[in-house]
């Protein structure tokens, strides 16, 4: 059975302050690292195992894995940092609260720009401080690739030929792999994996910290996907 | 100017209990975690950055390597762990109290096998339960490689071409680099940077969580090192 574990990075600050986050480099509040180390303990008490992991570049993804590894005593393996599995860019709104947001434009604008999967938010511009032109981290990536604001189908015309491309064949060489990242990140991916409609994907939620495991069959097709809870240990699992 | 950042890992928990170590993947104490960040702090004060960071598979050096980039604001470079670079391995000692070993063996015996270049301390046999051979991280390296008992000496013939290989272009490349390992293999590497003696090298002190940082020229000779301390910022880089 080959199996292929994906997680939400644990509550963020900005999770808690209810702003727009996107590629904003926000912390782990204390709530979150909690939730990391509780995911890893979880895994290890089931007897996953991991032979590489894969990240975004973003904190909030990184320390989740570093807390889910070490709680896992598997710090050793090999981890991947790629900007393509960053947050959804959520170009202009990124960093404005989510109250204000909806009293400045309305609330069925904002809707629209969380839920609708081809509606794209306002961009930034090039010069703006928040955009990724202007961050050192993606310097040595071509400009033209790097957004300005993002739906998420647009999204996933990053994501998904990332995971094509460098996550599919080591799954397929037989790896054991986690992949620590963000909301719409796993949406993007699940909605891939699952083959869902994009009415289905926008409604679907995937909770902060509680790791999400795909069962493949020997054509890595999914055969079934759960959340694991300590009730699933208890019932399913074990 | 060329800058190679080395830094030890922080005092661990057996660095405290006065116990032979070496690849017994043994946790950071809190004061070593304290020294990590303080090191990260101290480096990005003195205007450091680094565009790839190197460690070995043992926890003590991961988790220094990621309190230290967390400290700079650069959890996001990638990170390279290489068995390599792992503590020198101190074979049927590991484990053992050192005061312990100092009266079953002889006080000189024990000096010898710690301070001697080219004496290895005995070693385990493939089936104790503290052999690589035993360790499933090490799994896919092929098993004449993995070490059953090291002397100084040898640890380098492992240190070293890892360094030429890999280390070595990066650097050559224009990247900055830093490496988070192990008192040994920081020494080895000292050793090879600077032509020390044997003599030299054996009684060479590199202190837990103080940077070491290498000036090199565009032949990447060494022109100088110093230990980055808060003094040396205060009076020296800033």
């Amino acid at each position: 059975m080959n199996k292929l574990v994906l997680i939400r990075h644990g509550q963020s600050e900005w999770n808690l302050e209810n702003r727009f986050t996107g590629w904003q480099d926000v912390d782990l509040s204390e709530k979150g690292k909690a939730e990391a180390v509780q995911a890893g303990k979880l895994l290890a008490q089931a007897g996953f195992t991991f032979d590489i992991a894969y990240t975004s570049m973003l904190k909030r993804a990184i320390k989740t894995l570093h807390l889910v590894l070490e709680s896992m005593d598997l710090l050793w393996i090999p981890e991947v940092k790629a900007w393509q599995l960053n947050e959804r860019y959520y170009g202009a709104l990124q960093g404005l609260n989510k109250a204000d947001t909806i009293e400045k434009y309305s609330p069925e604008q904002v809707l629209t720009w969380r839920r609708s999967f081809t509606v794209q938010p306002p961009a930034v511009t090039a010069e703006d401080i928040r955009s990724p032109l202007k961050d050192i981290r993606y310097a040595a990536i071509d400009p033209s690739l790097l957004p300005l604001t993002e739906s998420l189908e647009t999204m996933m015309e990053r994501v998904i030929p990332y995971y094509q491309n460098e996550i599919s064949p080591a799954l397929k060489s037989g790896k054991h792999i986690l992949i620590a990242a963000h909301g719409n990140t796993l949406r993007g991916l699940v909605k891939y994996l699952d083959h869902l409609s994009e009415e289905d994907i926008v409604s679907y939620e995937i909770p902060t910290g509680i790791p999400l495991v795909y069962e493949m069959d020997d054509s890595f097709v999914p055969l079934q996907k759960y959340f694991l809870h300590s009730d699933t240990i208890g019932n399913t699992v074990l």
